[in-house]
């Protein structure tokens, strides 16, 4: 499979560490792409019509897009499902994990173009509030609920512990373990599987 | 089932289209909500810390979201898959169709907020034509490979016909038809099913 790439991209990093689980990490052929919200990747524009990364094609020259399905297709080509439940319930429960982490992951990243691709006298402080009570809200949802982070890895937890190291990595600024011991706990643990290890984000060099 | 609603979200709409054509509908309880990205509204932000909309609760207490999940929970009640094909490819192709139809949707909702949610001031026509891109990009692809909305109906097809309605209601200034008339021709007769006359969106009054 070949998949558009940047090291700093969290959506990207969940279809990375997905792979690594699976054993599929050493298929994946990474291109090379600038997704960004205002200047336009033609490259990735040509499989993905919105221009956002990950998109993937696969061996037999489909176009997936976006990280949900990329990471559920891997899931589904390694025999015995693992990653996306196939029981009802905890299938549910993952899924709404996941929607809970790419919606933090999203309103973090509208509060990063805010304050770094768009002109400073073009920024509304508003909004960037609007955005990071959403990141708020979700980290004390999981603090208060962090048994929702036990039991089998699931592309639930897979979200989480992405979302989690992409504050890490562009909030540094604003640090979320004092308030949240629990989920520090937990995320302290995670972060130290291999598959998270070989897929810390880093800038562009 | 209960659902956070609102007669104007596409996504709610995604769900509600959902569940017309599952017969579901009647057994949906409308909660009222006024999702928006500054204003949270804390009603939802008890089921959803992300205070977005659609957000589900089950009759087992269970919270669902966001707008692929329920749908699938929906699709998954009744006996026979009908809108989330099993079968692999066609999975894969349904999937990544409502992937690109809820990328076209987040694009011109960010373009909607950025000219109607922020002050004028704080406006900037870069993010908007970026924004607008993705939505003038997505149509293309649709248009070039309109044979993606032929056989049966899936999420797929339910999302590009929700994010089409989407534009006639809040883009109407906008119109894309005489450039897409392929595209235009299959929504004609999308949109005269009953789910979709059932959901046509309107503000609230």
């Amino acid at each position: 499979m070949k998949l558009f790439y940047a090291p700093t991209s969290p959506y990207v990093r969940k279809v990375m560490v997905t792979a690594h689980e699976l054993g599929l990490a050493d298929g994946i052929e990474k291109l090379p792409s600038a997704a960004h919200p205002v200047k336009r990747d033609e490259r990735i524009a040509l499989a993905n019509p919105l221009a956002k990364i990950p998109a993937a094609i696969t061996p037999e020259g489909d176009t997936l897009f976006d990280s949900r399905v990329i990471c559920e297709y891997l899931d589904a080509n390694v025999p015995g499902r693992h990653l996306f439940p196939a029981e009802q319930k905890a299938r549910w429960r993952a899924l709404t994990l996941q929607a809970l982490g790419d919606g933090l992951l999203d309103a973090a990243l509208l509060s990063r173009y805010e304050m770094t691709a768009r002109p400073e006298a073009r920024q509304w402080a508003d909004w960037v509030q609007g955005q990071m009570t959403k990141v708020d809200g979700a980290l004390a949802r999981l603090e208060e609920h962090v048994e929702t982070l036990s039991g089998p890895l699931t592309i639930g937890l897979i979200t989480i512990g992405c979302a989690l190291g992409y504050l890490d990595f562009r909030f540094a600024h604003r640090p979320w373990r004092e308030d949240h011991p629990r989920l520090a706990a937990w995320y302290a643990v995670f972060a130290e599987r291999p598959s998270m290890q070989a897929t810390i984000p880093r800038d562009a060099s």
